[in-house]
């Protein structure tokens, strides 16, 4: 049978638990690996060993693929165009994923769209910080960002006067001045688009992060006014749209003390906050990743249970989890363990835990236990 | 991180689909393939070719597995004893799995453990069936089956004259007489036992046969009565008990018109009337059984929804089923599709959907309507 090949850029757990997710499907799934000790190059058939950063390795990598997408978002622009030149389609295309790598230009972009965002501004030293802090009224805390290469809180700082604004821009890279939001909760609104437009929403999680990095993730956000979560799910499909986005499309928002819904990041590949649709929604946000960059129809993005809580697995202080994860197992059998296949380091995402149920705060109480005993955090 | 490495025999669907299962528990996957185009050798990273009918490729294999297990039940029980004996734990060990290779040996055990089966014998030639029609009072249509190789329908010969029984002889392997059991279905008990001894059923399903391969799977059995039920699952249970089987074991039933269950067949692997589980079930049958091989704390077996219903997918009309795969994805976002990568043959396995709901009339619709679009022999 010759069901299509996908090339997946990037050896980490998103690329694992794609190919995870490929395997029903019946697709063939080739992948861009920096190392054979890769998450997903431990699981994968058809690996390549290589540097994503090198066009000649993509474009050899790229011979024998039907489509090529990501497991981040580090890919070079130039490197995509050339290969698009070459004929392979790249999905989400360059066009639309410069808006995911780049947060000068993803801000300038909803600005020109209508999207609301935080009050922001390119900085060139601490003296634009300055007036940009004092312009709006709010004065310090102000976040600044580097415009490229930023994630889980790296490349992210919050400085409360001029003179803590030094350090941001050391690295010689533009940086982006934002306004410290005074927000609620995080939410996140997830939603996959495919190259002839056809597109689905998952419903608006809510998800909390520790030390900026994601932590907990419920599904759906609980409390959020209807009216809300709908305008939420409207602005992704917007922007889906508006930037030509063709897969899985995370746009994280903050909601504000005074009810509005801002965007503080978008990510256009599989993302942190949609694992738990891999238990919880009909279709995964994985499955639907990969119908999406084949063009194929999507599937159902509707939860399967009241309320689905993911919680992220960390480092910590058991090198080797396998007792932790056995103890895990036998006192819920319920719980969904996913393990990523990675060496622990302390704080390193290795794994999440998916729970589900009708009860919110039984399902919570699961997760967490499990994933602070698997990270060494509760040990009864 | 060490977790272990479970080393798969035979590179079928069984084995592609026990690979998905695994990659979320963290587990390492070794397969041993006849060739690299089989089902499971496309999806998995480790993949040794060679022939598991040679010993030696079997111990060359299993250097470097913390466990072996099957794809298939047709590895030599000498081999297996020689592989225990190397200190590999074999599981299903050899003394249980000798009971779903060899169908004199299943008969005989489970007579001897006071479980119901057909009035059967060992017959040496047409005049022995002749002997055997004539004892039980039923006469012809007699069942006559080769205890070895035989699947799908395939080494089992139904027989309405003592002059039709020279067939079964010709292969010159011992062949079991069953009465032909005036059944009103057939269903399946499956269960998991783990090697310390912790056990998990499955509810029994409705399995329904066209022309000697599976069709069709419901779960839970409709209208099935809740005592016979019980009865069957604790049937299964006693048998994977007395027969040390570790992993799944699945029981095919048939409910006789006067209300008894009596053993058909036993399968100790993942079988194709556990498949509905992969979406039907809290935790799959291959999810479990991967955790059983390796002694983990088995999973939730319970159902997620009130009805899952399982239909295969032969191989048909299309020697390429993208465009019909397409379609019926269109047709129906929540249709749980699974394909196996295989060539198409007509009347070979190459996939199931899965479809589930509330509705038994919907959902059967809709897995029929899937299934019969793949092969060709629903156009609309």
């Amino acid at each position: 049978m010759t069901f299509p090949v996908v090339g997946m850029v990037g050896g980490g757990q998103l690329a694992r638990m794609t190919h995870e997710a490929g395997i029903p499907l019946g697709i063939r799934f080739k992948l861009l690996s920096d190392t054979p000790q890769d998450s997903a190059a431990q699981v994968v058939g058809d690996v390549v060993v290589g540097d994503y950063r090198d066009l000649e390795t993509l474009r050899d990598f790229a011979r024998g693929c039907d489509v090529i997408t990501f497991d981040h978002e580090h890919v070079p622009t130039e490197h995509l165009r050339a290969l698009e030149a070459d004929g392979i389609p790249v999905r989400p295309g360059p066009d639309a994923l410069v808006h995911a790598q780049d947060k000068g230009v993803m801000r300038a972009r909803l600005d020109a769209i209508g999207v609301p965002c935080p009050r922001h501004r390119l900085v060139a030293d601490p003296g634009d910080v300055a007036a940009f802090a004092a312009e709006g009224g709010g004065g310090f805390p102000v976040v600044l960002k580097t415009v490229r290469g930023g994630y889980d809180g790296k490349g992210v700082w919050v400085v409360g006067s001029a003179e803590e604004a030094a350090e941001p821009f050391k690295a010689g890279v533009p940086v982006l001045a934002e306004e410290k939001v005074d927000f609620v909760r995080e939410l996140a609104a997830n939603v996959v688009r495919s190259p002839h437009g056809q597109a689905v929403a998952y419903p608006v999680v809510e998800s909390q992060q520790v030390n900026g990095v994601c932590d907990t993730v419920i599904a759906p956000a609980p409390g959020l006014d209807e009216e809300l979560a709908l305008r939420a799910e409207e602005m992704a499909l917007h922007i889906a749209g508006e930037l030509g986005v063709v897969g899985h499309l995370a746009v994280e928002l903050f909601q504000t003390r005074d009810g509005r819904i801002l965007v503080n990041e978008l990510a256009m590949r599989p993302h942190n906050s949609g694992h738990w649709s891999m238990d919880g929604a009909i279709t995964s946000q994985f499955a639907n990743h990969v119908r999406a960059v084949l063009d194929l129809p999507l599937g159902d993005p509707r939860p399967r249970a009241k309320w689905t809580v993911m919680v992220n697995v960390l480092g910590g202080d058991y090198p080797d989890m396998y007792s932790a994860y056995l103890h895990c197992m036998a006192r819920d059998p319920q719980l969904k363990i996913h393990m990523y296949g990675k060496d622990v380091k302390p704080g390193r995402k290795v794994g999440h835990v998916n729970t589900y149920g009708d009860d919110l705060d039984d399902v919570l109480e699961r997760a967490r236990h499990a994933a602070g005993y698997l990270r060494g955090t509760i040990t009864e």
